[in-house]
């Protein structure tokens, strides 16, 4: 099928995150200026740069704020630092929980059965049960394309200025995704594991 | 662990890309003016927004020129427009041929054994074996901090002005993630196939 995104898809559901896959999920912890902490995940979330290390996230129109109630942007705007904690298999249910759209005052890790552990550089709670955490200083706030004024599509760029990794995930000076087990989101309600790992050496030219 | 990126992560390898995973992989199709194809893989590459529906990917300083060689930015700049293949299991050596830092003029289709087809709306070919392509328009550059200004790291988003999706992935009106197939890229030389696909829906507030 073929359709151009300002005519109907005709289909049962918008494809569009159902073709983006699979999408890594940042799980991000902020917190305002008073410390009330905000956790919430988002799938248009990745890497951006080594050198120094940079991550991003969108926060979509959809998700920008409902109702009136205070998200990681806000907060993000106010502290200029974020965590970012990588969803694994076993912390599924809880990040589940943390997507709830609950009032501002609700600490979603209270509501998830999550403990907070502090960072080292920023002053934002990580989540302890998650392998791997990148404490980030906010570099740009990016506003992109939108229909619809009052729902706008932005991008949050930090810059990853320290990174937790648990030792029970590093084997022999790598990480081992097998033990890290995380988790993506692929389209509709799905997400999936990673399956089948497989390694290829990027060829050298001219060819062999 | 715990490390600052300042500092040396004291690890074989760094661990960056190996902890932001799962990561979808855009292939990426531009030319310049004059009409010569380029075809490269990226894995910093994301949605970031449904309305108007976006996408981002990533230029890293270690990518972005080698040798003076044509890469897909130039080719953006230049013409304004690209096309995001999506990477499948049956296309994963294919992509790998197109990693190559192949001299401007070769041309990675032919390289790899790969067809070209009409675009829609944008003069830019696609991959015609990809289930999944989305025709582009350029619609913003934005540089990230750097640590070496001959190194740049940018970041380029598009708008997603048309979508081709295969009949084949398609089944009762909803994309089928085990017909697409799509793999995801790891950390050092690994990728994956998606596995273990599972289903979540968002629980409401209050807590029921």
């Amino acid at each position: 099928m073929f359709y151009r995104t300002e005519d109907d898809h005709g289909l049962k559901h918008n494809p569009f995150n159902a073709v983006v896959v699979p999408r890594p999920i940042g799980w991000i912890t902020s917190q305002d200026a008073g410390g009330a902490v905000n956790l919430a995940p988002y799938s248009f979330f990745n890497g951006v740069a080594y050198d120094p290390p940079q991550v991003m996230y969108s926060s979509t129109g959809a998700s920008d704020r409902v109702d009136g109630l205070k998200d990681s942007l806000t907060n993000i705007r106010e502290t200029g630092e974020f965590a970012v904690n990588i969803v694994t298999w076993d912390l599924r249910e809880a990040m589940n929980q943390s997507a709830a759209s609950a009032p501002h005052g609700v600490d979603e890790y209270e509501l998830a059965g999550l403990t907070k552990a502090a960072c080292e550089v920023i002053a934002c709670p990580r989540v302890a049960e998650s392998p791997v955490t990148f404490e980030c200083k906010l570099v740009d706030i990016v506003d992109l394309m939108t229909n619809d004024e009052t729902l706008p599509n932005r991008v949050v760029f930090g810059h990853v200025v320290a990174i937790h990794i648990a030792d029970e995930v590093i084997v022999d000076g790598l990480v081992d995704i097998t033990k890290m087990a995380p988790i993506s989101r692929l389209g509709y309600r799905d997400y999936g594991r990673v399956g089948d790992v497989f390694s290829m050496t990027r060829p050298n030219w001219p060819p062999q």
